[in-house]
Order: C-alpha cells, then structure tokens, then sequence
C-alpha cells in the first residue's frame, strides 16, 4: 500500500490542484497518426477522440491498453436505518465474498476483457452514521476512505474503473448530487435496486432531510462528500484522483460512481478531465449527473447495477479504440490512395 | 467450401422459408438462469436479453463465446461511373490488400475480441453494370455471389460478422433501401466516405435513375438485390442466410450491410430473428433503415466506416453479455440474499 501525499482534506484539495495534465505533444502525434490511417476521416467517430484523448493522457502517441485495474470498493450506510433500500444491509458483505469469489457480473466483465480485479471492503461492520441525524462520516473517517482508494491503485496499471458495492448507497449518492447541483431531491432520487413508489417518496424525503441536517455540505463539495457520503463513495473518489496524479485514464461507472467523481470535478474543475462516462445507467439521475458533468456516455445498455459494470464492459470499446489507432496502417504504408 | 443447398433464386427463397428457429428449451432455461444470479431483476439491462436470445440460438441454456468470424466481402460497383465515391473505384482492391495484410481498422477490432477474419473478393475486375442503365447483375450473377457468402461460413462459428469494402457500395445499398422500402431518394442517401453537397445531390438523384430503370425492383426483395445490389451485398446475405440455417447468431454492421440483411427480412418476415443491430452509423439512413427492420442498435458512437468494423466493435458487448449470463454466481451458490 502505498503512502498518500495528504492525511486531512485541504491537503486533499491541494494534491487536487496541482495535478498534471495530459501530455500534449503525445497527444498532438496521436492526432497527426490519427489522419494518416486507412480511412476516411473521422470514420471511426468517438473511437478516433478516445484513442488520441488516451494517447494524450499516457503520454504515447501510439500507446497500448494491456494492463487495465478494476477495483471494486464496498461500504455500508447508516441511512439504510431509514428503510431506503430493497435489499438488507447484510447483503453489502455477502456481495463482497462473491466478488472474491468471482461469482459477480463485474467478475466476468473483468476476466472478458483482461482487466484485474481487485476488492476492498471498507470497515462494514462500522456503517456510517444516518445522514438524516448529522454528517455520515468524521473528517478522520472520510480521509481514511480517500486515502484507502488512492493506496488501492496500481501504479503500473494503464486504465482504471472503479465500482461499489453498499446497500443504501444510491441514496447516499443523490443526497450527494443534491448538494453538489441543487434542483429538487426528485431529481436526483429513482429505484435504486428495485424500491417501489412508496420507497421512491421515502428516499426523496430522506435526500431531503440529509441536506437539511447538514447545511454544510451545500457550501462544499468535500464537506459534502463526508457528511453525505460513504466511505466506498469517498474510496472511489480518492483511487479517481490517484490515477491523475498517475496519468492513468478512467472509466467511469454508474450513478453512484459519477456521483463520487462529481465531488472531484466540483472541487476542482478538469479533475475529471482523465475520465470518460462508460456508460449511462437505467437510473435516471445518472443522466442528469453526466450532463452536468459534460461528460458523453459510450454505451445507453439500460444497465444498473453498480459494482463497476458498465464502465468494465466499456473496457472492450476502449480497447478498440486504442487497437485502431495504433494497429491500422497508414495510407502509404498500405499503398492506398487517400481520396 | 461447402456446397449450398440452392443455385438459383426460387431455390434461395426456399431456404429462407424453411430456416431453423431457436431452441425453445435453452431459451427457457436461460432466461430461468437469468432469474436466479447474483443481480437485482433487470439490472443488467439488455445484457440479459442478449444473453437469453444468443443462448436460444446456440441450443445450450449456459452458452460460451469463443469462435466469432468475421468476414469482409468486397465488390466493384459500375454506378461509381456517375462520379458518386469520394473515392476512386482501385480503393476496393487496395483495401482487399490492406485488410489481407491486417492494416485496416476490422482486422483490429476481431483481433482484440479473438475473432478468426477472412476477406472474399469478388470479382473485382468485373464491376456490376451501372444499375442507372438497367440491371447491376444477371440472375446467375447474384446468385453466384449468394453463394460465395453462403459458403464462407465457417460452420463451427459461434457468432458471425459479415463487413463489405466496395467502392460505390453506399449509392447500391441507398438504391436497394429505396426499393425495399418506398420513400423519396433523400431518404437513403447520405454522404458515405465523404461527399460534398453537390455529390450528395448526385446520388440520390442516380438512386432515383436506379429505380426508374429497374421497376422490378421494387416489386420483389431478390429482385431489388439483383437490379441494385453489388455483390459484396449479396455475398453478405448469403453468409447471413447460411448463418440462420446453422443457428449462428449474426451481428450486423453499418448501412450496407443492413440494407442486405433487409433484403432477406423483406423476403421472408423473420429472416433475421437471429441478428441483432451491431451499431448505428453516422450515416443517418441507417439509423432509418434499423427502425424500420425493429433493431434498436447495441452502440451509437459515430462510426461510418463499414468493414464490418461497428459490428465487430460490438462482439465486446454480447461476450460481456454471455460472460454473465454463463460465469455469474446464483444467489443460492453464493450465499447472497436476494431481497
């Protein structure tokens, strides 16, 4: 595990604003690559952006994608005293074996596409406090998170996706987009895994009560993050931030990952500049989320999960990407007339 | 290769009428496995679906992906004397060159998700008759083609792509839309590799010539495949044809190739059961020509370079789709409540 260059929030904010950049001559010899090859211009649509917006941040103008991480972060929450979720919050830790024991959807995804997979359970047995009573977590607490997202990268790896297990978590996660864009608690509230009507007003009703617990969070989007947050929330969020400080590209996830990743670009806007949206989930708040964030989903699957699955099956459009720009030949090489 | 069961249209017609459906055992007990994993009901969106309709097809409840082909046909089209390629017609040839050398973009993409490629020329030094003038191939002709396709096959894939390299070949396959389904020229024209304004107007005003000089296409589907089709596009529906008869699922391409597999639906409603809609492309009448075959497309990422390239793209999303669906833990193997 590797040492975090912070231990409190503002030195958090700190290793946030002074995060490198993609490599822009890299970058500017992926483009230059990029019209050269065996097709028409612009034929390969959103392939052709990601591939030069990977080379840019790998900083290799003709780069390869071999080593991607997933990791899988799992937290338990307080709220779920509240009665927001379908399922109990027993199923957090027995969710955790099953992705040990590679019984998941995240699992196949990982091992289809080639990616590792790692899984880190963050102190179940001490969920977090009922946002609706006061902050989720302390300032202590929510460093440890970040910093145990952060430890968990591997520095070696060329892509990263992050995902979460946590019952009651995408309560947690639109109470957070709430505080970080405002609107109605409505709009950042749906089905979660599966509440009904009654279980869709209650969380609305609950979102509502965080924010109005926590008159903080509103004001500041790592205040938000602790008292509206969970500790897989706040671990996603620090991992996200390594793999900047790392230069290695993102994946985002579903709803709860973008709402965790949210916090970095509100803190610091071009945090997410290393991330694209994987996918856009069935949650409709997850939309919402990523229009705010400007961020373009690559797959619409209806999917809505969690667990990192969505942004782990967009691995394999990444992979093309990359393999297009950097396996084509280019015109002169294959003697073909370029129109 | 392997001899095909007809030699003549009234022979393929036949064919298509007494094609295979799926296997409604493994049907069930896919979508009954779909019930018991380790997911909220659903929350895999149309991975779930795909997985249960490629399990139907392949006869086996718990199917494996591990033998998709690709196959890229390519043809000479005479219409390219009306001056509607951004593109000489010698690209074709050269192309065939580049995708025998594994230069172009379709030999990167079944590479990266272990798909076995194969590239048919057909016939490139006799291009079809201009079909402004009349008939782009005599009936022997497109026969000929159907069966080049119905014969490249390989029986023991596991998935089919079939992608298409022709010079000219988006005018043929707007003519052939047009025939099949009514609406003005402008409907089915679009800009292809590359043309301006002016080039545009001249297709859809040689795609209106096309049917004017070949009434008979508009009046039978294999009709319209021979006045206005190439062979690359016949090659492709005979390889989809031979698909169905040995129960291989199909993922279909871009424009071209979708107008070719249209040709079958229109011939026989149900023809492509056993395809899904790998993608839509740039090219706006595909997403039309989708709509009005049912397909809703598995990626929308502004591709429009045909090859078969969107398609094999799309091979990553139904192996994650069936890595699920056949990998995943039950609730009941993993311990895992399920609400």
């Amino acid at each position: 595990m590797d040492d975090a260059p912070f231990s409190t929030l503002d030195e958090f904010r700190a290793v946030l604003a002074g995060a490198p950049g993609p490599d822009s001559a890299a970058r500017a010899g992926a483009q230059a690559r990029n019209g050269q090859l065996t097709k028409p211009p612009g034929a390969l649509g959103r392939l052709e952006d990601l591939a030069i917006w990977y080379a840019g941040w790998r900083g290799d103008a003709r780069p390869s994608l071999t080593a991607p991480q997933v990791i899988v972060f799992a937290g338990n929450h307080g709220v779920t005293a509240q009665g927001v979720s379908a399922f109990p919050a027993e199923v957090t830790a027995q969710m955790v074996a099953n992705f040990k024991a590679g019984g998941a959807a995240v699992n196949q995804l990982a091992a289809a596409f080639g990616a590792s997979m790692d899984v880190v359970a963050l102190a179940l047995d001490r969920p977090t406090a009922d946002f609706t009573r006061g902050p989720a977590m302390s300032a202590a607490e929510v460093v440890v998170a970040l910093v145990t997202g952060w430890a968990a990268v591997d520095a070696a790896a060329d892509l990263l996706v992050v995902g979460e297990m946590g019952i009651g978590n995408t309560t947690s996660a639109a109470a957070l987009a709430h505080a970080l864009f405002g609107g109605a608690p409505e709009d950042w509230t749906g089905r979660g895994t599966g509440v009904d009507d009654a279980g869709l007003a209650l969380k609305a009703r609950v979102v509502g009560e965080g924010l109005a617990a926590n008159p903080g969070a509103a004001l500041e989007p790592l205040e938000a993050l602790r008292c509206l947050g969970g500790r897989e929330l706040a671990a996603m969020a620090g991992a996200i931030a390594r793999a900047r400080a790392e230069r290695i590209p993102v994946i985002l996830d579903g709803f709860i990952c973008t709402a965790a990743a949210a916090v970095l670009e509100r803190a610091m806007p071009g945090a997410l500049d290393h991330a694209v949206a994987g996918h856009v989930s069935a949650e409709a708040a997850h939309g919402r989320l990523l229009e705010r964030l400007g961020k373009a989903p690559l797959l619409s699957l209806g999917m809505r999960l969690g667990e990192g699955s969505g942004a782990a099956l967009a691995i394999g459009v990444l992979k093309g990407a990359v393999a297009c720009h950097s396996g084509m030949a280019s015109f002169a090489e294959a003697g073909v007339s370029d129109g």
